[in-house]
């Protein structure tokens, strides 16, 4: 009984272009564009998209050839992020915020032949270019009238007005390469990853779930996360549900974006959790009108409750976490309240959930394992190392492959330690790598540092893994204390603090008071330097 | 730069049973079995099914047989519809409203190895059964204590108890059958459509969208499409978004359906159009409460506006309106507002859009076509075939294959004729059976005895094309004239009124006052019998 006739293909050129062409041509998409509001509608960048696309081909790029662009969120991004695909190469967003020397690396690692970049970032570029295996032709989008550093750049302007547009999509298979994307490369060299027509098209589709963005043909989206960390495909996702879409440029200060919601009325926003502080602050300081906002859902790193209660109760709307990243194209898991909290949860119970990494959105699954790979209990408190897999998550890292500290079985290994509740409702308690793994029993660093944190003397505390012979690693503690504290406070104190809080099995044998913790460039903790001095110690 | 690692498969048990299971386990099932409701879960409900999987394994059911259910909407047919496929067989609810021949006809067209029957339903069933080419075994789902007729029929319950459940589901191809569907067969014979799990699992995915069901895990879902009628998969769509799902079992009456909303309190309803004539005047007359429902999306036909406009105004919630038919799984197109008519539409354009087919849905492409599959213009008064393709719309038809009048390159041939305006709403003209074809102009039936209706002296009229030797055909209008109409009313003074309505090559060159027109046993125009002795006068 299988059928004969091939599956339809799921491409972005017949999913998503068509649709802001055909059905959403008039609804608009403005960017802020140097100072001024840029106000076009789908059907222009669509139609730019194909004038794009045809001066790409003259240009000489082909299908599986990548294209990387170095810009903010603009109307003319917006027309690459739809042209390359569809004209079946890859589209390649660069993180404009990484070091020079890591742009290069990422550029001659995905190979791209051709980079479009924003006239008000190429002095960034002139950086990296410098650094680049081979030279890369570029491609000026004129959000600037200072034309110093184009040197023989090219004009996005001027190859769309003399280009052919390509009327016609070329056929495309599914498994396709559309879009690929870096992760930041905090630990180590940046890692690519590749998406396909299909992963970027489920992705999108998945933006219209009322358990997602619910975005629709009548909302308004302000896309607050930069289109050049493009793991979230908002360009696609608004062009498949027909969404206005609303576009900060460069400017995401609180102020900028609250002008922008009270000039464009946007519906729903998505942005960064880390940005709420300061947009909360701003709104409690001068009452911008953010009334047409419905709701905002943010990534990226978790918003703690009163951040998320305050936008509840003073702001007016909604605060929504979506946890993801860049290997699972941003969208993982989604966090609204459970049905069986009933309609009126208390504080409490509704801190919980939104604290929470949430649950897994529909055809992404998530589990907890062990080093084997075997599921652990969803009891809310044994911890696994959290995977993942599903069609907008990656199954492997570009030209590396799926190394097994990475992949598991076609599962995506988060390096996250979670525990899931009976609800399915995911809470991160580690990373990976700062686990303490003692006799078979994992111990949660972090567990272990938020309770010395809780000793009125301890301003600091780091805890890492040490070997041990009997039971493989024990928990090691570093403790800064306050100076009025001097020399009354001792570890065997600290020891006996915890042992009273935490099972018998996690109190670290050795409590060790420092003057000070090793600390990386950003201001982290870095406990890579300290395992290293305390294994050395042991060893 | 391909991956290497394959897509992971969209199946339903991977994505749809799991869910039901690992997040919404404690969400509520209920269903009217009988007199009385049945109280489940979702995570019975899939307990359950793994138990029916293990009977039917035990039965001899393997990955690819057929499995039919003649069956209403309780919570033992909801588990069918989780366990067959998840065991890789294929489910086929057979429509219980068909005559017994139809029902044995297509139970031997699909080849189904055993059917899962109510008890309620046995009477029925053992009409049909005494038709088919060999017997089959039948399941009783026990909805009532009468067990006059289950002869040696095995009992579900009996057989759930006894069963070894089946703790791991096999490893599917997403292109492997699922699930299969006839057509009513109103012209000729049912035809049978089978979706594969890919199919099931996007068009379940859908029914999450803002722009459609818009179900969620904090939505109640109130099922008013038979699960036999399973073009709409409502019970994968509730499992896979974590709805709690309310079923009618068998009483679809205004007064059934409201004791059901007041007493379980469902926020989604999911039915026919036609429903709802009578469960307005039901509203009208006993003002139950139907405040829980948010919103109510209808297909199966169109809604007047009158109708749709007392819900708004009247009843509380809109009725939003999904065109499609069993080869596009229920899920065509969906009838919203666009953006563009602001905040505060009048009445009319309202209306426009509440009676037009709407637009299509994400993932699926709707166009209009000549009969050499040249996409016609989006302007609003082109005419052309309604064509339609998608991951859930049919390909061919199981064992016929893609007969070129059903299917075009890929495109399933809706035999509708319609325009599509410049926001891409659908509307539907005509049937394209009914359409002339008059020199290369398509001249809508529909229209035209829209127009004659409104000559103060026609009660019915009925427009078909005959042969003609110059154009190749010519409209002919058939019309009953009002009793005091007498002979004052000629088909020439008919002509010249619809000279001034329509354009001039539309007027039929003959429009003949009649007695009666033929009628179908369902009282339908018989255009087919008119056809045929109108072109015998003409040959």
């Amino acid at each position: 009984m299988q059928q004969a006739v091939p599956e339809v293909p799921l491409t972005i050129p017949s999913m998503i272009t068509s649709r802001a062409e055909k059905l959403f041509a008039g609804r608009p998409v403005v960017s802020r564009v140097g100072e001024g509001l840029h106000r076009s509608t789908w059907g222009e960048v669509v139609e730019r998209a194909r004038r794009l696309a045809g001066a790409l081909r003259e240009l000489g790029i082909r299908p599986g050839d990548r294209v990387a662009t170095f810009a903010g969120s603009t109307h003319r991004h917006v027309e690459t992020y739809l042209a390359v695909p569809s004209m079946g190469a890859v589209l390649h967003t660069v993180n404009t915020s990484l070091p020079a020397e890591q742009v290069a690396y990422i550029v001659d690692h995905a190979d791209d032949s051709i980079v479009l970049c924003d006239r008000s970032l190429l002095s960034e570029w002139r950086l990296a270019e410098k650094q680049l295996s081979r030279p890369r032709r570029v491609i000026v989008l004129p959000d600037s009238t200072d034309t110093s550093r184009d040197g023989d750049a090219l004009d996005y302007e001027a190859l769309l007005a003399a280009a052919e547009p390509v009327e016609t999509w070329p056929v495309l298979e599914e498994s396709a390469p559309a879009h690929t994307s870096y992760t930041t490369g905090t630990t180590g060299r940046p890692k690519g990853v590749v998406f396909s027509h299909r992963s970027t098209v489920l992705q999108s589709f998945c933006t219209g779930l009322t358990d997602a963005e619910g975005l629709s043909s009548s909302e308004t989206l302000l896309a607050l996360v930069p289109l050049g960390l493009s793991q979230v495909g908002l360009p696609f996702a608004a062009a498949l549900h027909g969404s206005a879409l609303v576009l900060p440029g460069r400017d995401l200060t609180p102020a900028g974006v609250c002008e922008l919601v009270e000039k464009e009325r946007p519906t729903v926003a998505v942005g960064f959790g880390a940005a709420l502080t300061g947009l909360l602050d701003h709104w409690r300081a001068q009452r911008p009108d953010l009334s047409s906002l419905k709701r905002m859902v943010c990534g990226g790193s978790p918003v703690a409750r009163p951040i998320s209660r305050a936008f509840d109760e003073e702001v007016g709307f909604p605060v929504v976490q979506v946890f993801g990243m860049t290997e699972t194209s941003g969208h993982g898991s989604f966090s609204g309240l459970p049905a069986e909290v009933g309609e009126r949860p208390t504080e409490e119970t509704r801190g919980y959930y939104a604290t929470s990494q949430g649950r897994p959105l529909p055809l992404v699954e998530m589990r907890i394992a062990d080093d084997a790979g075997t599921e652990m209990a969803r009891d809310g408190h044994t911890m696994g190392e959290l995977q993942a897999r599903g069609p907008w998550v990656a199954r492997e890292y570009s030209r590396e492959g799926a190394q097994p500290d990475k992949f598991m079985d076609g599962w995506l290994r988060t390096g996250d330690v979670a525990v899931i509740d009976e609800l399915g409702y995911i809470r991160i308690v580690d990373r990976m790598k700062d686990l303490v793994k003692s006799d078979g029993e994992w111990i949660s660093s972090l567990k272990l540092e938020e309770q010395l944190l809780n000793h009125p003397a301890v301003v600091e505390a780091a805890v890492v893994a040490v070997p041990d012979a009997k039971t493989g690693e024990r928990p090691l503690a570093c403790v800064v204390l306050r100076a009025e504290a001097g020399e009354s406070v001792t570890g065997e104190q600290l020891r006996e603090f915890l042992a009273s809080r935490v099972a018998a099995s996690w109190v670290p044998d050795t409590i060790e008071p420092v003057a000070a913790l090793p600390k990386t460039s950003i201001g982290k903790i870095d406990k890579k330097t300290l395992r290293a001095r305390y294994s050395e110690d042991t060893a």
